[in-house]
């Protein structure tokens, strides 16, 4: 009790340890691990540095050690030679499984380790090599460059996840995302220490991996763009060395207009039918009542269930509009014959021949939350989406859930919001413990309506750390400033390991200004995010289909503005008096650089077709800026200002808190305060 | 010769091209064509665009093209489905081949093509595929965004290099680096038109490359860090298909210690030999008058003959010091009974002799110029790293010959110089035409001492690009300006390929800075240039060595630090009286920065041991600064600046001129211009 008392008195303090020569580090540890006791001193790691495997030792615990000496390689600028495998006399850092862990990792496997730091050297044990794994992360993201070389602070770490289903999906239908790019995202969940991937493998717009069974899938369903199975086994086998699960997602029986361009028989409808061009819900799904339908089915999901490993087998289920089932009379008999009364029974009929050919082949169905029916077997996991209730009745009802609704990257929310979205809270903090037993964990989600392989890290990173740490972490880890400290962070950290989300801004900025200098678009990128929720779609001029270029700045600006968050707080703590000296001047330098960016960006626009739906923003942003200014300066003489110039300026601000090229302006709310502050009565 | 008169004009006018809306670009193609000719109008790029392959068609045109749509999908940010291969009827980009290039690039094809853009559709014609590969860089460089939309300019290229070899030379004997990172310098040669790569294998610090014949070659030489022949095959492969021939180097009979680490024998000396870890020229080497020596190079070379597909074979044959061989009684003996007057007569002999057994496995032998003696073979390739005579000498007696005096990237000097140096200049002009056929073209070394996988990419790129120029463009093609304006434009494409010479830099910053902030280190880093030529090595206070981690500033430092080159014109300008406004705003704001750096760093050497070592420094810069703003403050005033300040200030700058952590501050020269300036009589 007394340890875990202190680790949370750390957590709350941002864990600050003092090194030997009295200068402070904040630990850059993200997921916190649950239970962390600092010790006194440092271990230095020099040229002398050296890592024996003590336990039992295979080859993903070897990948493991081997990458771990690359990261810390390139973390230390130490070449290879002086990094190398000693024995556990004298090695500096000494690793220690006591068993191997399953060959391919599954659901509920202990994941836990201790790493325990001293000046003379540093120990890391664990049940079995998943939780070596996870501690090779926790001890890379200790290193430090203090003034005695690279150091790790001397520590004691008892870790273990709080939930064992800490996912990311992502959606290769919409938009097709080559193998590469999947593989530096399996690098950076687990430096997160997420373990499972989600890989929403069909779409009306795509079906994405090859059949051999029913190879028309992939030839017409595709583009060209699908994973054969090859690829498919060594992206199964770089998440396995990493101790990351994979699971197949095959949605059925809507979201599958891909499946019968080649396989029209498979619809409810009369076909023929082309690839979806368009994002939504979409008519076409497959027809419940045929026998051929299943007998397909058994033999696709036979093939898939040898592919995929894990026992897990997700077969989407969401999002049927019900429309050709309505309009075809053979359906409508047969629902009438089978006393199914409405569309959701029929659906229900479906999911339990589906549930049945699954359980056949020696896999657990999961779904959307839409499958979560009366009959549902009990062991078929719901992965809830529409919100948390589905969650609680769930788990209620007995089966394994898992959160989504809240996890959902493509919405462009902020990480804060992302953190505060816990799986034990709201409804399914009253179950018993019996039923919270149930609460397998939670996934973030990518959908890929607006992502591309350009900018797809810049949607999934630095914000799935945050949702990491949440399923990670204990639930008392929830200080939001702390959190973002270390996002930033380790956004740095992914990017090292070839992660895209910074390093594809500025390309992307330059091809925007049409110019290799794009600080004008940059100044405006960084303090706008694009429009949130299905905004994007719901107010579009023109319909967006998936044959539209990626390539505008709502395209390449980050969901949160860390630039216009910090703006903010710079703000908040200059109206609530607790003023630090060059508080105001740099409130002032971000405002005239606002103030004075559009007249860059309008000589930009006459270089660059990409520019013109933008300036309408860069001169609110000017607008802003000299609001911002001026309201500074009636705050500087502590007089009130006029109140026709506040209502004169709060008209122009509100002109600039609408979404315009389906961007933001994030900045607009902090000067409204700004604003707002300077017209009262000013006590200093 | 009309033709020819106009795009010589052009290149020397920056080549600016008005587009149909009024607006200007400068084309940022690197290197420039032969034959350029501006036509009226623009193609437009937009989601229509479509490609088809009209003449000979195999793997490589298909590849090619490929990466083409891939690079102009990154480009444009348009995505792939709507870039399609289409029937030459309809396709906006028609690429005809006559025939099919070698299987395996050959010194000498016929590399030319004509690129031929209306506003209706573009054609890409050659006589054989390498010469469309090099035509679909061209156009992919011309693209830009316009008002348009994403256009390329109407024109008629003709183009062809001028020498049929341009080479890059990558050392991964000192310093091993990754096939990975091998491959993406191969896109980045590909990028600017450089046609070989020159491998590098064996070094005294390390034999790189697997032999299934000796294995203790990589077994005992290599620290575990080489290439397996799996791995040689992909890369040459991978070159292949970008039309790049791959030339192996295993040095003999000198910089061959780690050969003898496992295979004693073949060495002069006693033995046994560990790895060499220090830099420079070594005793050991192999002997020459063992017919058992002969016998393993027989078995030796004919396995990598096998290998390596392509028709030459690097032998090295540079720097032999010579001591082991006198120091060898049996050695001295045979050299007496043979007749041989001292080693170098010698080390012919073993060169005779290695000749004879490459020429038997059907190799053209190369060599470094030390091996340019009477008796060699016509055949024999000469490589001229010890100055241009040797190309002179080696073309005179008929032998090819191929520059690399003047394009060591590991010296650290500024493209310019690399620019200026010319394959057919000096002694090599008054050659006879006949003799001068002889000048195959040149290679860029880039010799790896002090370079790591991490920053290799920054010592590489982007100075080898006009290297790339000097080989492919015609000689006219000089003017500097330009050259680093499409430059700097060729670094940012070269980063979008995938290298790290831009994206480096702000990690290994922040590593030294101990933070994620580096903008203190980066304002001295931006300013700072490595020591020049060998005084690295020369001027060490500890004597560097392959263990020795590269992660200081020196390592972090741009070869060139183009911001000291701007604000060095802008002095330049300043003081010829050619102001254009706004330039001594620059000046100041540049001056104030650096002034002002120093206390951050001051600050930050308290959180990083590799801060220390550069505050010398940032006190320069931070008096650079200071003395710069007075000498400024003095020139607006229009009165002549008191000599004791000037002889002050001199004194100041004077220090300011030493090499400090290996590194040279590039401000220091135009800041004491500004002040010798600001102490004369003004005439305004």
């Amino acid at each position: 009790m007394r340890i875990v008392f202190l680790v949370l008195f750390l957590v709350l303090e941002g864990v600050v340890f003092a090194s030997n020569a009295g200068a402070q580090h904040t630990l850059n540890l993200m997921p916190m691990p649950a239970q962390m006791q600092p010790a006194t001193g440092q271990l230095v790691i020099d040229p002398s540095f050296s890592v024996a495997i003590a336990g039992y030792k295979d080859a993903r615990l070897q990948g493991g050690v081997d990458r771990f000496l690359a990261d810390l390689r390139r973390q230390t600028g130490m070449v290879p030679l002086d990094l190398r495998l000693s024995d556990a006399a004298t090695a500096k850092f000494v690793i220690e499984a006591e068993r191997n862990s399953k060959e391919i990792p599954e659901l509920g496997e202990d994941e836990s380790y201790s790493l325990e730091i001293t000046p003379s050297g540093a120990k890391l044990n664990a049940p079995n090599t998943l939780g070596i794994l996870h501690g090779l992360q926790t001890f890379l993201q200790l290193v430090q460059n203090t003034p005695a070389g690279f150091v790790v602070p001397a520590l004691v770490i008892h870790d273990q996840p709080r939930f064992p289903w800490r996912g990311l999906m992502i959606d290769v239908g919409r938009h097709f995302i080559p193998l590469d790019i999947l593989k530096r995202n399996l690098d950076g969940m687990a430096a997160v220490k997420l373990n499972v991937l989600h890989w929403h493998l069909s779409e009306n717009q795509g079906f994405r991996i090859e059949s051999k069974k029913f190879p028309k899938l992939q030839e017409m369903g595709s583009d060209g763009l699908y994973y054969t199975q090859e690829e498919v086994r060594e992206l199964i086998a770089y998440a396995g060395e990493r101790g990351i699960r994979v699971i197949p997602e095959f949605d059925m029986p809507g979201h599958s207009t891909a499946w019968f361009v080649g396989y029209p028989e498979l619809a409810s409808g009369k076909g023929p039918y082309p690839i979806e061009r368009r994002w939504g819900v979409f008519d076409p799904a497959m027809d419940p009542t045929q026998e051929h339908t299943y007998k397909f089915l058994d033999e696709f999901i036979g093939e898939m269930a040898k592919l995929f490993p894990d026992r897990y087998f997700h077969i989407g289920g969401d999002e049927v509009n019900g429309k050709e089932w309505d309009a075809n009379p053979r359906i409508q008999e047969f629902m009438h014959s089978h006393g199914l009364k409405n569309n959701d029974e029929l659906q229900a009929y479906f999911n339990q021949h589906v549930q049945a050919i699954v359980s056949k082949h020696g896999k657990i169905m999961m779904g959307w939350d839409e499958i979560l029916k009366p009959d549902l077997p009990k062991e078929v996991v719901v992965q809830s989406w529409r919100g948390a209730a589905s969650l609680a009745q769930a788990a209620r009802e007995g089966h394994g859930a898992v959160l989504s609704s809240g996890y959902y990257l493509d919405l462009m929310q902020p990480a804060s919001q992302h953190y505060a979205v816990d799986p034990m809270a709201g409804e399914v903090a009253s179950l018993s413990p019996e039923q919270q037993r149930h609460i397998l964990g939670g996934e973030a989600c990518m959908w890929a309506e607006f992502v591309s392989p350009e900018n797809i890290d810049s949607r999934i990173w630095p914000r799935a750390a945050a949702i990491a740490e949440r399923l990670w972490s204990p639930q008392t880890v929830n200080d939001v400033d702390s959190m973002y400290r270390r996002m930033v962070l380790t956004g740095d950290w992914l990017s090292g390991l070839g992660l895209s989300h910074d390093s594809g801004y500025e390309p992307m900025l330059q091809r925007i200004a049409g110019s290799e200098d794009a600080a004008g678009v940059r100044t405006l990128a960084d303090v706008v995010e694009p429009v949130k929720q299905y905004a994007r779609s719901d107010q579009a001029v023109t319909e967006p289909t998936s044959l539209m270029p990626l390539n505008r700045l709502v395209d390449a600006a980050r969901p949160e503005s860390l630039t216009a968050r910090h703006f903010s707080a710079l703000v908040d703590g200059l109206l609530s008096g607790q003023t630090r000296p060059g508080v105001e001047p740099e409130l002032r330098a971000f405002l005239v650089r606002w103030r004075d960016n559009d007249a860059g960006l309008q000589a930009a626009g006459e270089q660059s077709f990409l520019i013109p739906e933008i300036l309408p923003l860069s001169q609110d942003l000017s607008a802003l800026g000299a609001a911002g200014l001026e309201a500074l300066d009636f705050l500087d003489r502590g007089e009130p200002a006029p109140e026709n110039w506040k209502s004169a300026q709060l008209a122009r601000i509100e002109e600039a808190e609408k979404p315009k090229a389906q961007l933001l302006l994030m900045i607009a709310s902090p000067v409204r305060k700004l604003v707002e502050a300077s017209a009262k009565t000013i006590t200093k």
